[in-house]
């Protein structure tokens, strides 16, 4: 096989997938908007149906990043903690257990009288995380960052860890949980969170920064609380398993998170890229196109759709198509012959739910010299015409990678 | 996700899928005849095609109505016997092993002369039946229930028990044939069977019941031969596995044995609705919204169009299509908003084979504000054209279970 590999590009289009919305006639926002240019790629290309990760699973964005990148989430995935963790550089090892952690404040009690501390921010996290460095507990190694905001990850690195206990975090207001242990192995872990969540009281308590907060009529950031714990799945990560260089191109710190764990490089964005809806998705394309010089596999995450989803406003999720159809004209004007890209989604956000579901999400592939199928339309429906049929998030590179010309033949 | 969870009920319609059919210029019964609320289901909703089992393979309502309920069948079936007994009553626990039998006649050779006893029936099977009660044999419990016409079924309960041993049933007429276990371990069981049959004749040879038939000219039902050995399967409940309430609205005994082993409440139905060609479709479908109030989820199995196929006859299947059309009607006319509705076969019976075939059957889901798709005949190849492509029978639960909005969301 002498034809030269190509470049793989995977433009995941977040929460995209949508049901019949009441306010356009019963259509879904890809069925009611113009796409002049996501169907161009389809009528060109090859297009589908895909269930993320299985048919009638609602997939988080985390799960379905996962088997888009060709991992079973089913096996891999323990839970958010480390993909949050590795979102904001805490990439730890596998057997290493993660947390999300809020900074938050509580009363002399220990009780949470405000879950995100007034949305308390840098640089003030920085200078109070710095005192909690280097702790110890029972023997366990306490690694901490801060993130954006209130948020902040943490990871235990010890022997005998488990990551099955409950949450210290109570989602609420009011008295502090104790973690538990879901199983007999994990008291030990819960027992270094609770002694932790405690040691984080007594060093932030009385910290000039909170201090200087109170002062200023700020609640202070006095504790830190954890939740969603999970370990460092053991995987091979995707430039070894595809034997290709790998990046991601995403502004929301989970989906970074889980490309970092999979071992693919994180590449820094634009301030304009937010992850939001007003985000530039254009810019975004650029960037992804710049990265495809140096990578050869690009995964392209737009946060936007999903906002809209979750926020039930198909209008607006309407206008947010319009403008990744233009980002689908800028990848159609600036293309090279030498990519195969993917235009998809990871899950549907229906706009009737406010959620994600597990309904399909469309998918077109398109590449120079693929053969061109009956599908015109890129949406839930039109989609369906397409020859790729209706597959699961983990075909989609064996697939892609077969379009490349990257895969060994099987057998003679 | 506040959505409501909205209730399910799926619509078997036995055997429906056929083959293209020489009396009807090549097009299959579903194909020939005008169906105006099918169409509208399918126009309106997804569709698709299914292989209740697997691709090629030919099932069995069993087999088949386990898949539909989101078991696989070839980790769970183990034979008929099981299903047989439960659609009687007979529910038995996991390691008891059921037989179906028949009451049969024979000689004082134990050569079968009549293999139904003449068709005997209520009143006089359940007296000859209370003859066999209370029998133990080397230690095992046998349990045993008069079914319809010259049928029952037969519990062994005990220890060291296996559903691996032939039929004492020859099928046939002349010497009976004496089971065998098929390994080593089972012949115990062969054993038990085979002691059973002889004591069966000699508790009903000269029953007064059989008496009174010999003088009235009537073949005595004067010996029990069982068949079809199966072990009731160790399966999660049906409501506990979907966290749903859930019943069964079926004419046929297999079907409701299969629903009950499944742990669905089975309601009792109208006589009208007789699982024959003349069932009253309308009134079960009225029984099937009845029962939809007090459950969540309702299975609902019409026999007649599987009748038509076994019987050849392609003129009678597009009648009874005509009348599945009125029952499809009447739920249009009587739909609930909050409910998620499937029209599907449990496998095709095409008229030119007269028995079941592994061809994929139509499927067609219906909720208010779904997407969408461009499917609009109710057919084999009509459904083909919707979103739900190709999926197995196992699939159809999970589908519906996130179109009704109660699946909990896997990740973040």
């Amino acid at each position: 096989m002498s034809a030269l590999k190509k470049k793989i590009l995977i433009v995941v289009m977040d929460g995209l997938g949508d049901r019949g919305c009441k306010e356009l006639n019963g259509l879904t926002p890809l069925q009611a908007t113009d796409t002049p240019n996501l169907d161009w790629f389809t009528k060109n290309g090859i297009a589908g149906t895909c269930d993320t990760v299985d048919i009638g699973i609602r997939p988080g964005s985390d799960t379905s990043h996962l088997s888009i990148l060709g991992y079973d989430p089913l096996k891999v995935y323990t839970g958010r903690g480390p993909f949050e963790a590795a979102g904001i550089g805490l990439i730890g090892k596998h057997d290493d257990v993660a947390f999300r952690c809020n900074f938050s404040t509580c009363d002399e009690n220990l009780n949470i009288t405000d879950r995100r501390a007034g949305r308390i921010d840098k640089p003030d996290t920085t200078e109070l995380i710095r005192s909690l460095k280097g702790m110890n507990i029972n023997g366990v190694e306490i690694i901490i960052k801060e993130g954006t905001e209130h948020r902040a990850a943490l990871i235990l690195r010890g022997s005998g860890l488990s990551a099955d206990v409950t949450d210290a975090d109570s989602h609420d207001t009011g008295p502090l949980n104790l973690s538990k242990g879901r199983t007999k192995e994990a008291e030990f872990t819960a027992n270094v969170i609770n002694k932790f969540v405690k040691e984080s009281y007594e060093r932030l308590k009385d910290h000039p920064v909170n201090k200087r907060r109170i002062e200023e009529g700020f609640p202070p950031a006095n504790i830190i609380v954890p939740r969603g714990a999970g370990s460092f799945p053991k995987i091979q990560s995707f430039p070894e398993k595809y034997n290709i260089s790998a990046a991601c191109v995403a502004g929301v710190g989970m989906i970074k998170g889980i490309c970092g764990v999979c071992g693919l490089d994180v590449i820094d964005l634009p301030d304009e890229c937010t992850g939001g809806c007003s985000s530039n998705f254009v810019t975004k394309a650029k960037a992804a196109m710049e990265t495809l010089k140096e990578y050869d596999f690009v995964l392209m995450n737009v946060k936007a759709p999903d906002v809209c989803g979750h926020d039930g406003d198909p209008l607006l999720k309407c206008r947010v198509v319009e403008r990744l159809d233009e980002m689908a004209g800028y990848f159609r004007e600036n293309f090279r012959d030498d990519m195969v890209i993917v235009f998809t989604a990871d899950h549907s956000t229906p706009c009737s739910l406010g959620d994600h579901s597990g309904d399909p999400v469309p998918i077109t592939v398109y590449t120079p010299g693929n053969v061109m199928d009956d599908a015109v339309k890129f949406s839930e429906s039109g989609c369906s015409h397409g020859r790729i049929g209706r597959i699961r998030g983990i075909d989609i590179v064996p697939m892609c990678m077969d379009l490349a010309d990257r895969v060994e033949k099987f057998g003679a």
